[in-house]
């Protein structure tokens, strides 16, 4: 399967402005064959809007979402892209995975990242899914949530092969060691792939680091962006990394009975 | 503090000639001011020594352990390195930590890798343990266990700045990774530092990876190795990372409710 990864300068609140950019990427994505593409995290209202996000949250059965679902039906391509999320009364900074045929699914980011985040989210709770697309088992995350090793252990061993992380870095030392280090380390560990779209360029003072990745099982990329706006096409063929698997075994020869008896 | 890894070739199945390159490094890493030294795993006797580990393996309590336990005492060295323990009727693949006041520690490796440790060794259920030394927390583990990252975590969580792994890498792809990806990733991931070292050159027709590294909190090497000998010495500083660990303070952010609800 082909994937994309966009990697995009958001246009601070103009939600028409993000969805255009998107949109470009979808179909420019579908005409090369791709089948899915990962846009970053918010990147439908952009990231440093503060307590803008009250107003700006709408919920997923909304026109925001409803319109990624269409560009999804429009162009036959999966779409995973943040948004933020009314529920009642919470915000939740959310990714919604439009299909093509329709479907969505809805994963709500459980680790807030910084103060900024925590006072304009509520923390989900619920554990990330993996849902079927294209004989493909896909897993949801968001940002921060992919450098704790426990969300993307329990994906794999729920059957992820492909796990999509719309993602918002701010530009510094430990970003670019989450983009070199700890993403593809993520992948080899839990042999699947990790498709890393993240923001890029400034935002109301705010700088993003970009380098967004298409990691393999291998640990090693199967693309990967600088600092400016980017779209990464790759192919991903599970099938592809027997040698891999055979070399690292790591789901097959975990030791469950030794973490039982460590604090986890 | 200063910390020294040993990366060394070894003579396969001559206890004297492998106990003699670690006193000199012991010695030299002394002289430097080193309170600590990691050797590889199974240094004190060669790796690839099939069913002979059934013979070469002594206690705990054994001349091969009392030979580094002098070595600690004298040199004023902690030293951690990889042996063959008897216990029984079993055979482990053990490391030891001797310290410079006499007492010892006995870590067994838990995650065997492939068919020949598997045929060699019997695999230890037991947990690493986190000991004290010079006013730090140590944490040991044995090659493949520390690309476990429930292995580090458990480690981390239990309080080690600094996990010691004596370790033995077949030269390869996969091999390249875990130094270059995943051990800077587990150091990062869990705040604390890694002494990785590695066997070198060949034993038997089999072939060492080498590329021994320490790694920092920030993910970034204080020392690495290439392919051949080498003696990495590198000075630790836990409280030097207060700027990474309030950008990135993941054993903080830590969601185990989440957790608790996958598969893990």
């Amino acid at each position: 399967m082909l994937i994309a990864a966009l990697q995009m300068e958001p246009v601070s609140g103009d939600i028409d402005a993000n969805l255009e950019k998107i949109e470009r990427a979808v179909k420019s994505a579908a005409l090369m064959g791709a089948r899915l593409l990962v846009a970053p995290e918010l990147a439908l209202t952009g990231y440093a809007l503060g307590q803008r996000f009250a107003t700006l949250a709408e919920p997923a059965e909304g026109p925001m979402v409803g319109r990624i679902r269409g560009l999804s039906r429009d162009n036959g391509v999966a779409i995973a892209v943040g948004f933020p999320e009314r529920a009642g009364d919470h915000v939740y900074n959310s990714a919604v995975l439009a299909l093509p045929d329709g479907g969505i699914h809805i994963y709500r980011k459980c680790h807030l990242y910084g103060p900024k985040e925590r006072a304009a989210f509520r923390a989900s709770s619920a554990p990330p899914a993996v849902y079927d697309f294209d004989g493909l088992k896909l897993g949801m995350l968001i940002c921060y949530d992919v450098e704790f090793p426990e969300m993307v252990r329990g994906l794999a061993l729920a059957g992820a092969q492909l796990v999509l992380v719309p993602t918002a870095l701010p530009a510094g030392p430990s970003a670019r060691q989450v983009s070199r280090l700890i993403v593809p380390s993520r992948a080899m560990e839990n042999q699947l792939f990790i498709a890393y779209a993240d923001l890029c360029g400034t935002e109301n003072g705010a700088s993003y680091e970009g380098r967004s990745v298409i990691a393999a099982p291998d640990g090693e990329y199967l693309a990967r962006a600088g600092r400016e706006e980017a779209l990464l096409l790759a192919r991903i063929n599970p099938a592809g990394y027997a040698v891999t698997e055979a070399e690292t075994p790591y789901l097959a020869d975990r030791q469950p009975e030794v973490y039982r008896q460590m604090k986890q």
